[in-house]
């Protein structure tokens, strides 16, 4: 008596706009097998609970988005005080040492170039520390934030859909009644009628009122579940329509939500491009260095240290030095 | 007696083809008053020590090169690790995560663009590891490696100009020699003629022979001392001509590591524009996480959940059903 079926375990395409996202899950709400709500219709009672979990996901899924982009700034605020510190040893490093020239010029622009790509991704830190990361936690303690007890939309919801299903959860319960008393006078009915048959011609007309009584309440506990699955029928669309409203509140809720995320992922599509592609501190460093290396002549070192150590240097020669008192 | 004097403590404009570079030392060959060789010209005895010692050099200053790029060859894949792990990470807790739908999609590509960046830093990091740094280790083992007892180009370039500058050593110590054998030799004339000026008569005689002869000793140191000062003003050509032909072997020598450092920055210089603007793997990065941001759409995601969690799924309605034995 499986009345109840999912349109398809596997999704058939109509149902999956994106068929990868199917593909690509393996847990969560998109992997069927491990959803506690699978198998059970949005309309039956209590299944809205599905919709009030997502809500509550919501909040957590925020939570995580701002914990994955904290730990992202973290990591690129490492590597770029590595950099730095790079940058800053090779500096010193190099004024202690013995180069000279332009080829000390290229060399201390390579610390230099360090330097420079600690500062792209300083800045990188930077924007989700100081930008995209508070503006996602703000997000969320504003629309997520708890009330006394519980998280407040969840709560709203949660009310909303009780008091939407609370008189069609009587009706439910009402056939579930009816529908048993009529399935049991049924029985009695039919025992009544075997009864009947098989007794001896004295007892049969005792047993056949018997069976005609049995066989009225049949008849009234009939009418009764009939008309109450008739009510059903009449109250569904005002049910259905009353449980819509309220799902759509949490979708529109839940589109807000879709909605901030994407605009928090073209944040940080922004910021990746600019770190990368689209910086002038990264031009100003490829140009700096090529610039440099240009100027790199080993000809003009070589005269340079020619004149101040080599023979262009003052020599004393020896003259001749007329004695004096 | 300051025969000799530099050209300019402070080294005029001309001497210095790059002002900036002699701006920039605060040590090394560039700050003079820091440097040894201060103050001797090339051509007097032992002067030289200081083309051996640029020789020597040479040596540490590639290996210092190769230290610094080592260094940041590690930093680079510290980061890449870094990355890749904090990729890693958050691809599986997405997929354990309630996300769903085109935001999942974007979410995911947010932890595939950070594999994408490890990619081009690991790859920066290995053009070091297996190109740069190899290639400047083995041209310094080539170049510089050690003989029995000493950097070889080092103890050659010794060997040179000690067997150059023998005979004008001898001559310089020659003219020294006789330099002071003509003072001594004035000085006593002068106290023989003293000593006539002030004796008595009877004495004047005897001491004015004394003082006759003393006044033909100091002519002929006088003409030993002017000889030797000639012969020095002779064999001067030749003396500076061996002395250059040498420094300038040094010259080439050194020479060779400029051009060579040179190449060792251009090939930096490609390596860091490769991992900055001008890699396919970012380009790629930027493309991919545009795209998917493109496709984001929050009302597939919800339509897609209203279909398989909502009102879109199938329900069990009440209906009548029959009693059945």
């Amino acid at each position: 008596m499986n009345l109840f079926s999912r349109k398809s375990v596997v999704p058939p395409p109509s149902l999956s706009p994106q068929p990868s996202i199917s593909n690509a899950a393996t847990a969560g709400p998109e992997a069927f097998a491990n959803n506690s709500a699978y198998g059970r219709g949005f309309f039956e009672p209590g299944a809205y609970s599905v919709a009030l979990k997502r809500c509550e996901n919501g909040h957590d899924l925020a939570q995580q988005l701002a914990d994955m982009f904290e730990e992202r700034a973290q990591l690129e605020s490492v590597y770029t005080n590595q950099l730095r510190a790079w940058s800053r040893k090779w500096h010193t490093e190099l004024v202690k040492s013995q180069e000279y020239g332009t080829n000390k010029k290229v060399w201390d622009q390579t610390a230099t170039a360090g330097e420079q790509m600690a500062e792209v991704h300083g800045a990188l830190s930077s924007s989700l520390t100081d930008s995209l990361i508070p503006k996602l936690r703000q997000w969320r303690k504003d629309n997520y934030e708890k009330s006394l007890i519980h998280y407040k939309k969840t709560k709203e919801f949660e009310k909303e859909f009780i008091d939407a299903q609370k008189s069609w959860s009587k009706l439910l319960d009402k056939i579930s009644d009816y529908k048993s008393t009529y399935y049991a006078a049924c029985k009695a009915a039919k025992l009544a009628d075997d009864a009947e048959r098989s007794a001896s011609e004295e007892q049969r007309r005792k047993l056949a009122d018997k069976a005609e009584v049995a066989r009225r309440e049949v008849g009234s506990a009939k009418a009764k579940y009939e008309q109450a699955v008739n009510e059903a029928r009449e109250q569904r669309p005002r049910y259905e329509s009353a449980m819509k409203e309220v799902f759509e509140r949490t979708q529109a809720f839940e589109k807000k939500r879709l909605d901030f995320f994407k605009e928090t992922f073209e944040e940080f599509s922004k910021i990746l491009e600019t770190a990368t592609e689209d910086n002038p501190t990264l031009k100003k460093m490829n140009d700096d260095y090529k610039t440099n290396i240009t100027a790199h002549d080993s000809n003009e070192d070589l005269s340079w240290w020619d004149q101040n150590y080599g023979t262009q240097t003052n020599n004393r020669w020896p003259e001749y030095e007329e004695y004096r008192d």
